[in-house]
C-alpha cells in the first residue's frame, strides 16, 4: 500500500501544544496537516500509509515521559525518529470575551496541564472548581460552549475557539519544555549533523540483578553519553522492565555503533528508533568526530598489528 | 499537631481498586476510612495529621509507575512506606441493571482502564464511543445517573452505584496487577521479615555520564537486587532525573545499609521511604540473612585484623 | 640487513631447560640453532637479524613471570611472538659417574633452581653447601669440573657434560610447568586455529585510581576472558606500571579485535605482542567463532538500522 | 616462645643496601641488629622469635617486586608490614685501593645490579666480563679476596671490605628508588597517621573472567585508590593467581575497612599484611578524615532513617 507523502498528523484535537510544534516544522507548510485523536492513532496513521509522519509529544520536563508515545513506539509495526521538536510550554487561562478573574468559579483542562498549574491555581483561584478536559483543546471548546469559565491551554487556542487569553505566561515550573518527534515509517538514516542523537529501546537479556548494570556499561566503556533513560513495564508482570534510552551521536559514528552492536548481542530484544538532529544544537561533550577519529585510528592500528607493520613504518 | 491514628484515608472515591485493596488490610477494620479525591490530598492528610495512613496505588503492571504517587513521595515532607499491597486487576462491564450488550452506545471509565481494555472493546463494542472519567468510580456514578450506558470498573463497584456487572475479568493482560502502598509519617522502621523490600528516591550528585552507572554499582558490589527502577524529571529541564528505586532487603539487613551509605555519599541528595514486607512473599534470590552473616563475618575479620589476631587463633 | 631465515637462538646454555624447550619445535630441525647468554641477547639477536626467531622462558608456574623477558618485550624494536611452548618441570641430581648421595657436600644450580628444589634438599641433603650458577646448565659444567659434588639440572644435561642422573623427578611443586616463547620480527599474523591466544603490553592512560579498571572493562564488556596479567614497573618511579596481558582468542576475532581497539583508545601506550596458538589446547571458555557470529550479527542488524531495513525483512 | 625484642634482622649480608635502609631507622639502634642470608631467612627468625622484626626489600622501581619477599608474606606464618623505608638506589665501583678504570677486567655483583648498570657498563667498560656474585656486600668481598677487579655496590660497602669508591652515583636510572618493610608477629596495628598505607595479599573466589575486575570494584566504590598491584603464581598450576596488593589509607579508615570486608566477602583467601605510615608522606589523593566523615555522615543518615527521623530534625 503506497504512502501519501503529502500527509502529515499530529495528536490533536486542533489547538494543543503539538499543533503548535508542529507549526514550527516545515511538515506543516509541505504536508497536508490533519489531527489524530490519540498516540495510538496518530502512529497507526502512519503505519497504515494515511499518514507519511506524526508529530507526538514524548517527553515533558515536569511530567515525565509520554508514557503513551513511548509504548507506542516500543510495540507494533516499527517506526522511527525523523525530528525532534522542543517547546517552552506556559499556558493562557483562556475566557469568553468579556469575563473576569472574579468571575471565574469553574476551571478546565487537561490533568497533566492541571499538575503544571497547580500552585498558580491555588494562589489565585483558591475557590475556583477543577474539572479535567481530555486535552487542553476540548476544555477551550467546552469553555467556548459554556460548561466551564476558564480553561488553561497554549495562548494560540485563543483565536481558534474565539475565546480571548485573560493571563499568560502560567507555568508552575518556569523553563517546563515539551519534546515531540516526528514518526515516520523506518528508512534510511539521514547523514550525521555533528549534534545528534539515538533512540532505542532495549529489553535486557534476562531478568537478572546486573543486566541494567551490563546495557549501561555497554555505552559507558565506548564514551557514549546518554540523554535519557526511561523503565517501561514489558507488561508480562511487575518489576519486568524495558528501558527507552536517547544517546549522544549518531548511529553511523563508530562509538555508538559499537555501542549498539554490544547491545545486540547482550539483551534479549532491541529496536532501533532513529538518529536525528538534536533540537537543542548541543555539541556533544565529547566530540563525536573526535571519537570516531579515534575510533578509525584504534582500527587502523590494529590492521597494522595483523598485517605485522603495528609499530614500524620503516619496515 | 497530634495525629488521628485511628483514621486512614485512600485514593477515592469509593468503588475504585484503592478502595479494594485497602480492604485486604487491617487498617481496613482497626481505622475509620475515608476517602481523599486526589494521591496529593491523601499525602496531604497524613502530613497534616488528618489521618494515621495512606493507601495510594504506586506501580501497575500494565500502565508503570503512577508518577503521581512517586513525585508526592519525592517532595514535600517526607512520608515513609509502611506496607504494600499487591492487587489482580480485573474490569467489570458496569451497567444499569436491564441492558444488554446491545444497548450499549457509549463508554466510560478511567483513562488508564482504557488502555487496559482496548483490545476487548474493539472486538466486542467496536462502535461504542469512549469518554474517560476522572476516575473508575466516578464513572460508575455517572452510569447510574444515566449519562453512560455503561462503565469499566472493579466488580465490586457494581453494589454500591446500584449497577449490575454484565461481564466480569475483562483485562487485555491477563494477568495485570496494581501495587499500593501504605504511607504514614516516619516513625521507628519495623523489624525485618525476611522477604523485605527498601524503597529510596535518589538524585544523582552531578549530571554527568557516568552517574547512573556509579549509582547501581553500589547496590551491584554488594550483591543486593534491584526490583524496580523509574525514572522521574526532576523539574530542573529536560535530562535531569531522580531515580526511584525498590531494593531486595531491609534497611537494617548490612548489605542494605552499606548500600544506602554509599548511595548517599555519592548521590546530592537521597530520601528513605521505607522497608517493609514484600506482598509477593517472595523469597530474596540471596538470603539476607546468608548475607547478613558474610557482612558479621567480614566485619569480624577486619576487627581481628586491627587487633592483630588476624588469622591467628593461637596467639 | 637481510635476516638468516635458517638461524634460531634460545636462552642456552646448552642444557637448560629452554633448550630442552626447542626440541619439541619443528624449527629445533629446520633452524640452524645456536644458545645466547641472556634474554636481551636473544632477542637482540632476531631483532639485528642473526637469527629469524629466539625461544625464551616468559612464565613458570611456581616462579612466576621471568620479567627480563616481559621487560625486553615492551621495549626496543617490537618483536612478536609465533609459538609457545609448555614444559613440565622437573630436575634431576646430576653428578660425575660414581657419586652417591652420601658423598655430596656441595651442590649448585640456578637460584630458580634451587627455590624449586628448597623442600627437597632440606629433606634429603640438609648438611650440603649450595653455591648458586648462571644457569643450570652452568652447574652441571661446574660439576663436570669438579668445583661441586653435584647440580640441579634437567635430565636431558647429563649426557652433553658427561654426568649421570642419581635422583629424577626432583620438584618441591608436582606439576611445576614453564612456557616459552618463540620470537620474531614482526609480520602477518598465522591466521586463527580456534584455540589462541592474544598477548599484549599497555600503559594506562594516567597514573589515575580507576585506570586498570577501566583496562579490563575493555576486555570484560566484550567477553573476553584474560588467561595472564602481570604488573611490572615502568621504570618512571614506585607506582608506576604497565600490564602484560594474555587473553583468549585470535586478534582477527572480533571481540578481541573491538577490545584491543578500545584498550588502545583510553591507554597511553599499547605494543602488540602477537596472536598464536594455545600450547594448551584449551578451547576457549566461550568459543570464538560464536562469539565472532553474534559480534557479525549485531553488525549486520546496525547496518540495516542505518539502511532503513532494521526489523522489516518485508519491506 | 618468648620474642627477643631486642633483636632485628635483615637481609644480608652486611654492605648490603637492605643494611643501609636499615640504618635510617630507630631500630638500628634500639636492637641488637643481625643479617640473615635470606628473604626467608629473615623471614623465618621472626616467626621463630629469634628476632623481633626484620627488614627486607619489597619493591624496586627499575626491577618490580621482590618476588621472594611477596612470596614468604603470603605463606607460612602471617607477619606484618610496621613500617616501610624507602631508599634511593646508587652504585658506586667499588675497587681495591690503587685500581684504576684501566685495570679493570673483571666485574661483579649481584644480578638486579648488573639490570641497572648494564648501560652505564656498555659506555665505560665495554670489555669487562661480567660474573655475577650472590649479593652485592658478597661481591665486594670476592673484590676484596682478588677473585674480581671491581663490583658494583652501595658506597657505604667499601669501608667494610677495605676498598674505594672508584666512581660513584651509578644507575642506569637516574631516579632508582627500593622500598623495603620491616616485618614483624601480628599485633595491634598502629593509629593511623593520615598518611597511610593498607597491604594485603588476595585469591580470587574462583578462576572467573570476572574475579579481578570484582576485586577492584571493592575498592574503586569506595573511592579507595590503589597504589601497587601485583600477580603472583599461587602454585597451582599457570593462570592462577593471586594479588598483593598496596592501597591507600589505614584499615581503621572506613572506606579501607569496608573494601576489605567487601574483599573478604567476594574471595576465596585473604590475608591483611598491615596498615602502616606512607615513606614519601604523601597526603592522599582525598583525605581520608574526609572520607572518614562522610562515611560517618552516612551511617548517621541511615542510623535515623531506621529510627524514623530520617530528614525531620524537629520531630
Amino acid at each position: 500500500m503506497p504512502a501519501h507523502p503529502q500527509r502529515c498528523t499530529y495528536l490533536g484535537p486542533e489547538g494543543t501544544f503539538t499543533e503548535a510544534a508542529l507549526g514550527t516544522l516545515p511538515e506543516a507548510v509541505t504536508h497536508e496537516v490533519f489531527p489524530s485523536d490519540s498516540v495510538a492513532g496518530a502512529l497507526d496513521a502512519v503505519r497504515g500509509g494515511e499518514a507519511a509522519v506524526a508529530l507526538v509529544p514524548i517527553e515533558n520536563s515536569v511530567e515525565g515521559a509520554v508514557t503513551a508515545t513511548l509504548d507506542e513506539l516500543a510495540t507494533g509495526r516499527p517506526l522511527t525518529i525523523r525530528r525532534e521538536v522542543l517547546l517552552p510550554i506556559s499556558f493562557a487561562l483562556l475566557v469568553r470575551p468579556g469575563t473576569t478573574l472574579d468571575d471565574v468559579k469553574s476551571v478546565t483542562g487537561h490533568p497533566v496541564t492541571q499538575a503544571q498549574v497547580r500552585r498558580w491555581l491555588a494562589r489565585h483561584l483558591p475557590h475556583a472548581e477543577w474539572e479535567s478536559a481530555a486535552s487542553n483543546g476540548e476544555g477551550a471548546r467546552l469553555v467556548r460552549d459554556g460548561r466551564f469559565d476558564c480553561a488553561f491551554a497554549g495562548e494560540f487556542a485563543a483565536r481558534r475557539y474565539g475565546l480571548e487569553a485573560l493571563i499568560t505566561e502560567i507555568n508552575d515550573a518556569p523553563d517546563a519544555m515539551t519534546r515531540f518527534v516526528l514518526l515516520g515509517r523506518p528508512g534510511r538514516i539521514a547523514a550525521p549533523t555533528g549534534m545528534d542523537k539515538t533512540s532505542i529501546v532495549v529489553w535486557p537479556a534476562a531478568d537478572e540483578p546486573g543486566a541494567l548494570l551490563a546495557l549501561l556499561a555497554e555505552w559507558a566503556v565506548r564514551g557514549v553519553n546518554l540523554l535519557r533513560i526511561e523503565s517501561r513495564p514489558t507488561g508480562e508482570g511487575l518489576g519486568r522492565y524495558s528501558f527507552s534510552i536517547d544517546a549522544e551521536g549518531h548511529v553511523t559514528d563508530r562509538p555508538v555503533r559499537e555501542a549498539l552492536m554490544g547491545l545486540h548481542r547482550i539483551s534479549s530484544r532491541i529496536r532501533f528508533l532513529g538518529s536525528y538532529a538534536r533540537a537543542d544544537r548541543t555539541a556533544p561533550a565529547t566530540d563525536p568526530r573526535l571519537a570516531n577519529h579515534e575510533f578509525a585510528r584504534s582500527a587502523a592500528w590494529v590492521a597494522r598489528c595483523i598485517d605485522g607493520i603495528g609499530e614500524h613504518p620503516e619496515l
